[in-house]
């Protein structure tokens, strides 16, 4: 960052930004280096979060720690256990329990589900991912169109923007973007994480996914394609590579996918058609060698 | 890798290495570049696997798809559910039904807790996490120690292994070592999965752990560090980096976490006393730029 009004610049799109000073994402831990002389390190938090929906116990999620009540909300609305049209009363996070309780007005169908298929064999875990697959099926994507110097503004803001990746490392990012505007930026150790925040943040604040883009730091497997389409949002963007399942499902319900998005340089793998090449990639903003993602794997 | 003769050398310890051009691990995808061309590229697949302990069906793991055997095998030991001097009679693989059930030679106490948890809570979902903090209380790892010299060499030989990663990227890695010999190298799509494939591997030849080394490519989260424990390895070593729960649970049951390792520098922040710092670090061997991880994430 050269100086305070280039920060000023690039948070002005931000509704939330990440905040790598606030107390208790990261700790500061003590060891030696490869001399044996003792160095200090700010390493980031993960912290166990177990989610309810109602009575029923889903799951325990390691996470940063930021943002519990949308992480429950976004993993919930994302694994097709809330439909979009849920009543959902209250979200309640307890810190010293390390819960967050989701209510809704009745029982959700899957509690339903879950009930049935525990009588006959005993547990849901298995079934988790079948019904992930089961809530794509209505899925419809809109053809807004997306536009490659879009692309390049973006991955210019978001690499400037501070975060806990540059401060300790070792985590994960994915920002909610409209255009060429990054709107949200939530980091967590999962990348799945990271996402199901965004999600439970779009669900809160009724937020419209057709004219938006999500861009993450990290592979996009098929969890994060499934992911992105049940958000209701037609492209997802990398910095990183793919699977070969992740492009399958994208071709599947015609989700834009466009990955190795380094410099002036990347590819789209599915969905070609919304994507508008308005900008020769020659005049795109090169990447500082400072801002290069390194390896938080 | 120069040409064959080094190639040899840098395989020459591998008991299983990395074979990229496997059939079915990597599928060829077709799509466009940002001028709009067309591109074929190289992309890791990932496909579900779900695996039973005899009747009880676990969990849905997402997996490259080898060696699905060590990975049922290694996933139910380190979350607790074989205890290591279970009778196990067969591991059963069915590619067309995508299971794995491995059948022990009476029932476990994991199915008899799950059955009781189950009864009351509807769903174990929650308890896998507790389970493996459980049983990480018995775990007592030796004192063996660790020169710099292997840390040194086990980097340079794993960075210029012919591997998925090199070949296709979006891929972790996870190597058994011992000294400074790199001795079983898996990939995966989730860093845990390699791991465990590691642990099922182990398992199925009855290998001992006391005297290894865990190298991975990826972060030292608390699950990793939980994973490295429970099989009785004594020390964890990555290319990147910690979080704050991976260091403290290390330090709790004395387990030596060194990350960060790139060319000549390492971070020690857990079981510094079993590290000898034999070797000055201008003499460690610098790493080829081509040969440096890119982010997997």
């Amino acid at each position: 960052m050269g100086n305070t009004s280039d920060l000023a610049e690039v948070l002005a799109d931000y509704l939330i930004a990440p905040d790598p000073g606030a107390a208790g994402l990261t700790r500061a831990v003590t060891g030696r280096n490869e001399h044996g002389e003792p160095v200090s390190l700010s390493v980031v938090e993960e912290r166990p979060l177990t989610i309810y929906l109602n009575r029923q116990e889903i799951v325990t999620a390691m996470t940063i720690g930021d943002y519990p009540e949308y992480l429950a909300l976004g993993f919930l609305r994302n694994q097709g256990m809330l439909s979009p049209d849920e009543d959902i009363l209250r979200v309640d996070y307890d810190e010293e329990l390390e819960t967050v309780v989701v209510r809704t007005a009745s029982e959700t169908s899957y509690e339903e589900k879950l009930q049935k298929k525990t009588r006959t064999s005993g547990c849901a875990v298995g079934t988790v991912f079948g019904d992930m697959m089961e809530g794509l099926e209505g899925v419809q994507l809109p053809a807004t169109p997306v536009k490659s110097s879009w692309l390049y503004a973006l991955a210019h803001k978001i690499n400037r923007t501070p975060s806990l990746y540059l401060e300790a490392g070792a985590i994960h990012g994915t920002v909610l973007c409209q255009q060429d505007r990054p709107l949200v930026y939530m980091e967590d150790v999962g990348r799945h994480n990271a996402v199901d925040k965004i999600a439970g943040w779009m669900l809160s604040e009724g937020v419209e996914a057709a004219d938006k883009i999500m861009y993450t730091t990290g592979r996009m497997t098929s969890e994060m394609v499934i992911k992105t389409a049940m958000m209701g949002i037609p492209v997802l963007a990398s910095r990183s590579g793919f699977t070969a399942w992740g492009v399958e499902i994208a071709q599947q319900v015609g989700l834009t996918l466009i990955g190795r998005m380094r410099g002036q340089r990347f590819t789209c793998l599915s969905g070609d058609e919304r994507l508008e090449r308005d900008m020769d990639p020659r005049d795109a903003p090169v990447e500082a060698k400072k801002h290069r993602r390194k390896s938080a794997e």
